[in-house]
């Protein structure tokens, strides 16, 4: 047996309820050197990544092309010349795949439509002696994708934002994303192809966003932003959030696996690491009932983080976040998960589904063993866009609900003022707003 | 017949399209000369709202009930002993009105609650040969709703924020609304008791709003704040997004009626004069295809400003933001009408229900002559919390789904994961994250 993993092991519940209970949501997060030292280089200055967004905002708003252009050059090392990538160089992309990729794009594709085309609403009415009242459901007509390009390019991102959105019938999908040595990644870009968006500009960071929320001469501007980035992109999301509305503002990734001694240790390792090889920010946290589950999976850490490409990261982030904590029961684990309202929530339980009824906050919850979250983040169908830091307290993954709007509609009959009309009257007046009630006296009195 | 009311008229469809397509969206306003006065004397110097918002949501995060009593002081003229206040005021308040006024507080709240529970949204499984997919529907557990107190007393704002909640199931509600005198309006306590609010605290403004996203001693965090106010109330929600969730950023309100030659002037007048009483930022518009009904609603504006109390109010407002627009036919009437998404979207046609499908932008449709905005102001159900200054375009009135959540959940189970696991495989490898990879393929080997 290895060496059991130096993750942090707590076994007092007080600490764990500790541990687990944080102020959720987003906070500014300091600059590297090197992001500081690019900052100086292009705006001659120091400037906070709030400064910076919102100088981008402004150059991009009043600058259109010209100034998204300048930026890239600057950003990215050199502006393209069209800011749009034309769609057969998707489609070539897409062709260039082996057929193995090609067929998991379509698999991911075909799975999340699957699982979205079963939360259609429809629009409503209800009729009565008093008219009628309703709700219209319609689609948003466009939206815009962030997707991060450069050494993350993660084409399922885009899959699993693009792809509930034409479910959802919106018109119009825009996807922005960074050109990383004068090109937009082919895996992007195939992924678009596969998701049947509308149009692709190889823009990244807040200029991207600010393209989408504004609208240049070539960007059309969007009604809603969705898609994760880095600060800048993050930053930028909130700062427009109003003139466009956008999905949320992720965080790091978080995984909290709930298990009893019937879990295998090699499989309970394997997830906290697909988590944590995620980035150094990530969290992966296990919640058992079993100490002989708690020893053997550091022991399991230790090995499979040896042979692991991304070892250093994973290994960063489980010392950095990674928490094992050793606990009496189910109920008291799934009290405990809830106080940490995580993005992804694991049963790697005996009878998981006896644990799902009591789970109040998560973002996804992966039933049993054979549900992983890496089946999640790709094919499950579910979106794997989901609330982190704490918010799934009150947000939701992202799901049909985001690329539609509700219109109501009231269509009252005379019989319905004559009913309501006294008690719409006396509110008006007890406002101070007379006009409001002789709206309705002049109904009352009408005798046409 | 009187003179004819000097509102802007437009007859050309180029101008009208161009007075009717704006950048949509928050943006913070210039203060008035006594609100920089008050700024200057409580902060000892010029700050912008958005500066003075800022010091306002720090000292209430690090300073709790003390820096809440202490602004409370200095902006409202006195401190409360208590910040909460108890509930049998409500119920003092609510019985201290006359019997009118009481049935029509519970005639409104009826009606909010039946149009609410019909969008009642179930959690839903859809179970398969590989496992079974779904989403949980949840209340969130405890929302916080702003009631402004001062000049501008809104009971109705609070029923129609707090009843949909309750219909949802929300464990908590709490309500925050500013002293005025040294205390909250009873109108104000007196809605908080129709619908069964759970706790009432006298703080006004940004205080407020930092107090419910943060927590004091006193008050509890919310998951969610909800309610409009002034620019240092909505400047404050934008800022918390994030921490909590927020309903949206209201703007002025706004109104436009399509009203062909079957509406009657004198109402078609009074429902303008009803939105631009409001405040001297509304928006009233009318866009009609017939100019003699033009001419008539503009005599009788002038007519009905004569004897109204807020005449003043509405008259600036319609010289502001007012507008007639004279044009050929109801489609073009609408394609207009949908380039201003307006927050009320009023039918007075001869057939108004013919032009329903082709609202593609409104927050709420008032159908035909009996369906005045007032009677959707106060009673016929839909909330009149709607989304202002073009953010139709993708925002929902507030309506049941804003005060629920969706956790997905994916149970997948060897033959999913049989199936899958390739496509996922190669998913994870394209993105260069082995770990992910690896917890598939330990499960395709696995054979216990």
């Amino acid at each position: 047996m290895s060496d059991p993993f130096a993750i942090r092991v707590i076994t007092d519940h007080g600490e764990a309820v500790e541990a687990l209970t944080r102020r959720h949501g987003f906070e500014e997060t300091t600059l590297s050197e090197g992001a500081r030292r690019g900052i100086r280089r292009i705006f001659g200055e120091d400037l906070t990544a709030s400064e910076v967004v919102d100088r981008i905002l402004d150059d991009v708003r009043t600058g259109g092309d010209e100034a998204v252009k300048r930026l890239t050059a600057q950003i990215d090392g050199a502006a393209p010349e069209q800011l749009e990538v034309p769609k057969a160089e998707w489609e070539t992309a897409f062709r260039s795949l082996d057929p193995g990729m090609q067929d998991a794009l379509q698999t991911a594709a075909e799975q999340i439509t699957r699982f979205h085309e079963k939360q259609k609403r429809s629009s409503w009415f209800d009729f009565s002696d008093e008219g009628a009242l309703g709700q219209i459901v319609r689609p948003l007509e466009r939206i815009g994708v962030y997707a991060p390009g450069g050494t993350a390019v993660y084409p399922s991102s885009l899959l699993m934002t693009a792809v509930p959105a034409k479910v959802a019938g919106v018109d119009e999908i825009v996807v922005s994303s960074p050109p990383h040595q004068g090109m937009v990644s082919p895996l992007i870009l195939a992924a678009a192809w596969v998701a049947g968006v509308d149009k692709v500009f190889q823009i990244g960071g807040a200029q991207a966003i600010a393209a989408m929320a504004y609208g240049t001469e070539s960007v059309p501007h969007v009604d809603k932003i969705l898609g994760p980035g880095n600060i800048f992109v993050v930053l930028a999301k909130k700062k427009v959030y109003g003139v466009v509305a956008i999905d949320q503002l992720p965080g790091p990734t978080e995984t909290l696996i709930v298990a009893d001694d019937s879990a295998d240790p090699r499989i309970t390792a394997a997830d906290m690491i697909a988590q944590a090889e995620h980035d150094e920010m990530a969290s992966a946290i296990l919640i058992t009932t079993s100490p002989a589950l708690a020893a053997a999976v550091r022991a399991e850490l230790d090995i499979q983080l040896e042979t692991l490409p991304r070892g250093d990261i994973a290994q960063a982030a489980l010392l950095n976040n990674g928490l094992i904590i050793e606990t009496s029961d189910i109920p008291t684990a799934m009290t405990l998960a809830n106080n940490y309202a995580p993005e992804h929530l694991c049963l790697l339980l005996r009878d998981p589904w006896s644990a799902v009824p009591l789970v109040k906050h998560a973002g996804g919850i992966f039933v049993g063993e054979h549900s992983p979250e890496a089946l999640g983040d790709y094919t499950a169908g579910p979106s794997h866009v989901m609330p982190t830091g704490g918010t799934a307290r009150f947000y939701s993954p992202i799901h049909l609900n985001d690329f539609v709007k509700v219109i109501n509609v009231a269509a009252a009959n005379e019989q319905a003022v004559k009913r309501l009309g006294p008690a719409t009257i006396a509110l008006a007046d007890a406002e101070g707003l007379r006009g409001h009630a002789r709206a309705i006296e002049y109904r009352l009195e009408s005798k046409r």
